[in-house]
């Protein structure tokens, strides 16, 4: 379309990516390294744009996508800063007090990751042609970006989904005391990533297929499924975040969902589904945030 | 403003109210009846009209707001219809089609009973110049209207809020099955006034305040706040419904909620607060409907 460099950040909370493009599915370049404290992070962020800019010109519109909780909403004094996180030194950064000093005339887009990895994959992935739909990551904490009427969702600041309660899987004999350092055992504390590492002894990467971790997991995730489903009647969720690499749990969160929902809802039987763009999906839809700066 | 006669129906699902007004705040007359069977049902609202319009003139406009769940979105088939509900005879019925019969030159609007309640708080009670709310009635089942960015959410169809799972207190030792005819033991199944009457054999509104039945109650509600402030971010949540006309129990929800969100998100000690339009707020919003119709 047109010949503006566009740039993108997405700040994952483990993870951080860096591109420069000229369309948000056609990456020039880009970079990936682990999110550490806000000084070093933001020294290779930028250190890999002024190479960029030397080799391409200069970035005219950037989007950054954030791991949350985030100040999204302009008309909000908290805008463009991290709030209330765990993750050490992050809290109150402002990073869009960062991005406006290296990028004094670019324009610039602030939103979460998962709201950016929404629109990525509502323009390229799983949920092209949609107007209403939500992009879970379910990996060191869990998270969600919701899109209304095609555009994310922004309020006070934004949907978490993480912290929501849902019913303790009893039957199961569940009683981990939960990771989450608010809540104990609300949606993050039972079934993030960090909550199964916890829970079982072993990573969620190195449990075997077998391993009854899953058929918790997949209880806990099918009612955070119905609650979405009973907040939102969103026509698709996608499942996506490093817990839901192990492929076959998607189909026991829709077995499970499916079961538990017990015929109220109809039409659900695609309802779920995983990420077509993989790890890009947070990248390009930070570089469609600039698109539309 | 307009000299147009606007027209309304609150269509509950135990109450029916009809309107006409020149604006929205300044009804002409009304009048209440029981829901009964739809063809009963439609005759009252019939003969109501048919009154009115010898009085007042034609119907310029009219908002329909319905119990849920129904076809409350334009590009979907069922637009119009009731959709999956226990009430007797009203699945599939057509409201759409009764009111285009009856109003064939009258500029309708559809939506639910609680979208059109939130509108009312809105625009002249409790949520006035806010941009993100939440209207919850709390009665014979649980519903609600979400409120984003000033326009009532419509997706898949819309939000119900009352199927969500909750964590069960178990603490206090509730072995109650559930009154949901799907799920049991989902929010409504747990909390409405059905479930309470059910769970003590004895109607809500004849609990003595020292009942355990409210903090359990409060304990559910705060629960579902939660869930609501995880998904939507509101700025207010306003918790109506005959189950909240017992005062006492907002203050109990409130406490609560703070003390299970653990000061996670902060600013939320005035986020729960009464409607202040009573069961003016339904009617209201349906005439605003047709003010913007």
């Amino acid at each position: 379309m047109s010949n503006r460099l566009l740039g993108a950040v997405e700040a994952g909370g483990t993870k951080m990516a860096c591109a420069v493009a000229r369309e948000p599915d056609k990456i020039l370049e880009e970079t990936r390294f682990p999110t550490s404290e806000p000084e070093g992070t933001f020294a290779q962020v930028d250190a890999f744009f002024t190479q960029a800019e030397a080799k391409h010109g200069r970035v005219d519109a950037l989007g950054y996508g954030t791991f949350g909780p985030a100040g999204v909403n302009p008309a909000e004094s908290t805008y463009g800063q991290i709030l209330k996180t765990p993750k050490d030194g992050w809290e109150g950064v402002d990073v869009l007090g960062f991005l406006r000093e290296k990028f004094p005339k670019t324009k610039l887009a602030f939103d979460t990751d998962v709201n950016a990895a929404a629109l990525g994959e509502g323009r390229y992935g799983a949920a092209q042609g949609l107007q209403d739909f939500i992009y879970i990551t379910v990996g060191t904490g869990i998270g969600g970006g919701v899109v209304i009427d095609g555009k994310p969702l922004h309020a006070q600041p934004h949907a978490e989904i993480g912290h929501m309660r849902v019913p303790l899987l009893e039957g199961e004999l569940d009683d981990f005391p939960g990771s989450c350092q608010f809540h104990g055992r609300c949606l993050e504390g039972l079934a993030s990533g960090t909550a199964i590492g916890a829970r079982w002894g072993i990573p969620a990467t190195e449990l075997p297929k077998d391993h009854p971790a899953w058929d918790l997991e997949a209880g806990y995730l099918a009612a955070m499924v119905q609650n979405l489903v009973a907040c939102f009647a969103p026509q698709k969720i996608i499942l996506g975040g490093g817990v839901m690499n192990q492929k076959f749990l998607l189909g026991k969160v829709k077995a499970r969902y499916l079961a538990e929902m017990a015929g109220y809802w109809s039409g659900h039987e695609d309802l779920l589904v995983l990420p077509e763009l993989g790890n890009q999906a947070g990248i390009t839809g930070a570089l469609i945030m600039a698109s539309s700066a």
